[in-house]
């Protein structure tokens, strides 16, 4: 057995049998050794933003890491904008970057680089330097990403291809800390102080065990909750507690936060603006107002509402959404009626993808009596998410409709995932959102207070001339496309992609809000 | 004027008047103020990894830097290849990445990330802290790229928008370094030993006038003459003196240096196989071969081949190319005749973007007698070069004919560079060679030695189904294209895309050698 099997056997005892890769030379031994493993799949991206996309959406709804392959520092590289987003979100995911043979690196070949520097800045990182140390190093690097963060195994030519690999038996999975009493009596007292308070839930805060909890002290106490602006995995819809979000523009938060007086954390960070602005705050918590740590988000989140929510709501039952939907509209499409179309037609069980960007504002209120879906959201900021994620999940999720909805500039980051969605038959439905701009820096512009907005600058926020065609674009990637311009077409199609097995995508003509 | 205006303003007067951008929030005042210098030109790529490729492609070929614009750690993230390929290839490049604003970052807001970490690993890099020193800093970086570094400057977005900004006077721009006549007479002694001797040229040692200057050796003593295996900028074809390049195999380098007793390295690093293979040696000089350090690839390497020249071969003249071109052949592609119908019918004074990876291996020959023209080449690996890298060249040289010859697994990794050929209106005629396949992994996955080659392995080597369709891709990105299955349609198109003006894509179905 080489170093390789004995990899790819320690990741499959580990419950890691997913790989998504795209591999090179030195990955060879890898890819060889895939056959030799019958429990681990492996699935090919054309692009390592795809691969490490699809890892993130993955373990988001399997609760689990996959593995990446990626070919040394360039494609390590490639994939980080997505390992970005999956650090904020802390979704765990084993990469396993191919690297030169130890005793090559030495003679600066063409793809030689830092690998280190490189997956230092998204999590852990270990360079496995023999093939008897490699499967412990697996199974230490499934353990840190069971525990919600990025683990990079940097896997040299000669270590793989090594006779000698031992499978490594798999380590405790880690478990979320348990919040101290200390902590939920002192939030109790809060929550009993009579003052305005917000209960700001993050990570696993937003799914359906804490939400229940957290609905519990809301009917209870009168505090308000919301979840943070950009939910790893947010669960909602009928039968679920209704959360808000908090608003990703810095006016909105402070509009939220008015005369909040403490601010409970639940796996969410204080709240602060995205970007920076002129003359503006960049730390939204209000003035005056405390901020209490009830749970971090690797803590027992759930665990720790439940705690408060059996002190202060002993027989309170939580308030759930009542089930209602949007009446299908008509006429051409506006970023009001598309959102509708959704919330009308989204299928039992859904997961949705959200990219959706500046046409997706009024999305949650529009699928909030939908049937009860689980919604992905761009985490880290770093846009070309939406269409590997949605592969990812899918992949996890083979008998969930999943619904990405996709601004169409940051579709053209990562858009060969169709084609993985394509081979791979996923059940995944994307509607592009086709404003033909970066609506968002259009509003951006204003809002730092650019004075001058001249043809060259506008120039850098449209995406006409030409305009992009998505329906051949799919085709591409071997994926049926249609084009919507009214929203009677894009019930008609948005139907239709449900009732067929496999891939779809949906060009929705939605102008800009702005 | 604002930190930003006296960037753009310093960059021009250095010369720096081109600037590739994906931009976002943070980089919205550099994108307003270029509207304040007319002379600049803002380019927009649909991804990064076009934008940092262009501003390669373009170096190489203007002889000068561009500037990219990245948004922040992500942004620059997904540049990183490209850079790469850049910082092997020694072309200069200057990125502006924006970051948030100095008071901002304390509050790790989501797309914080460690941008000198990611910078670092191609180059100089500086993070700019006042609008003040704002414009000395990009001087800086830019007399950085002129000596043919990736130079990033990190900009924060309150030292961009700030009012004080003072362009800055252009430095020095950095002269390559004589080799001394020490040096020069040591490489003469080695040439008249009358030992087996090769020159090895690298960098602007694959150029025209150096190029001369080593045919007139080569004439005058007998040895031999090859290029790197990637040359940055290649000058070749009637009227140059022909040199063959190092084979990209480790067993070509080995035939190719059989009996070397001396290797003079002329810009060029001394020969080191690509990747590593089991048993197999990654120092490709062979035993007992003596190498000797004529020129750094920073030095002045045509004048100090001349300087040789004139001392070995000084009424000698250059053996140049006769002017040859195969006849037009007919039947289905293959990998012979379609490198035929390019040689054939290839305009004057092209300039060819190569990353046809396998397919192109026998195209050297096919080309070696068309009009004069260049070469550019992928110098560091990572494969998605082309298209970008042809689109920059486009932009430095809108009078010459480009033609990217384009491997199709490469194309996926930065596509969306047509849409920026087809929004500037650029002579760029994409030949894409449709082998269905990462062709190259399945020569590499024998090579090896992987004992396995299962159903699962082959499966991430193939790009079939789905069938990537580049017909349809080109539509999607407003760039007419057209599929070729004969010789006589690949003639046909190509000579109908030389015709006309703008981005022309050609799907070549040329099936593997292999």
């Amino acid at each position: 057995m080489n170093g390789a099997q004995a990899l790819i056997r320690t990741l499959v005892d580990a419950g890691v049998n997913v790989c998504f890769g795209n591999p090179g030379t030195s990955e060879m031994h890898f890819v060889a050794a895939l056959d030799s493993v019958p429990e681990m799949r492996g699935i090919l991206g054309l692009y390592e933003g795809v691969v490490t996309g699809a890892a993130d959406g993955y373990a988001r709804m399997a609760d689990k890491p996959a593995a990446t392959l990626l070919h040394l520092g360039p494609g390590l590289a490639n994939g980080l904008a997505n390992l970005h987003n999956a650090r904020r979100a802390r979704t765990g995911i084993v990469n396993v970057v191919g690297d030169h043979a130890t005793y090559h690196k030495q003679y600066d070949a063409p793809l030689e680089s830092d690998i280190e520097a490189l997956s230092g800045t998204v999590g852990w990182s270990r360079t496995s330097t023999s093939t008897e140390s490699l499967a412990a190093d697996a199974a230490e690097a499934v353990a840190i990403a069971q525990s919600g963060q990025v683990a990079t195994l940097i896997l040299p030519a000669d270590v793989s291809w090594t006779e000698g690999g031992v499978p490594s038996a798999s380590l405790a999975q880690p478990v979320r800390a348990t919040v101290s009493e200390n902590v939920v009596q002192a939030v109790v007292d809060v929550l009993r102080s009579g003052e305005s308070t917000v209960i700001l839930l993050g990570n696993v805060g937003t799914r359906e065990r804490a939400l229940r909890a957290a609905s519990r002290i809301s009917q209870a106490t009168g505090v308000k909750l919301f979840a943070e602006t950009f939910p790893t995995r947010m669960e909602r819809g009928a039968g679920v507690p209704a959360v808000e979000r908090l608003g990703y523009l810095a006016e909105q938060v402070t509009y939220q936060l008015t005369d909040v007086r403490n601010i409970v954390l639940a796996g969410a960070k204080s709240p602060v603006s995205f970007f920076a602005y002129p003359g503006k705050a960049s730390d939204l918590v209000p003035d005056g107002c405390k901020v209490h740590a009830l749970a971090e988000p690797g803590d027992d989140i759930a665990a720790a509402l439940e705690a408060i929510a059996d002190i202060v709501a002993a027989d309170v039952e939580p308030l759930l959404q009542e089930a209602r939907r949007p009446s299908l509209p008509t006429g051409d499409l506006t970023p009001q009626n598309w959102v509708d179309v959704i919330g009308a037609l989204l299928p039992e069980n859904a997961i949705i993808v959200d990219e959706s960007n500046t046409s997706g504002l009024l999305l949650p209120m529009a699928t909030a009596g939908a049937p009860k879906h689980d919604v992905l959201t761009l985490t880290g900021g770093s846009i070309g998410y939406g269409m590997p994620a949605a592969t990812g999940a899918a992949v996890a999720c083979p008998d969930r409709p999943v619904i990405n909805l996709q601004a169409d500039g940051s579709a053209m980051y990562t858009a060969s995932a169709l084609w993985t969605q394509a081979r791979e038959e996923l059940n995944v439905t994307t509607v592009v959102l086709s404003n033909r701009s970066y609506a968002i820096l259009k509003l951006e512009l204003q809002r730092v207070g650019a004075e001058s907005t001249g043809p060259k600058a506008l120039d850098l926020l449209d995406l006409s001339r030409p305009d992009l065609d998505f329906v051949a674009l799919a085709k591409a990637m071997g994926v049926p496309g249609t084009r919507a311009g009214t929203a009677e077409e894009l019930a008609e199609q948005f139907r239709e992609a449900q009732s067929k097995p496999g891939p779809h995508v949906i060009e929705a003509m939605v102008p800009t809000l702005f």
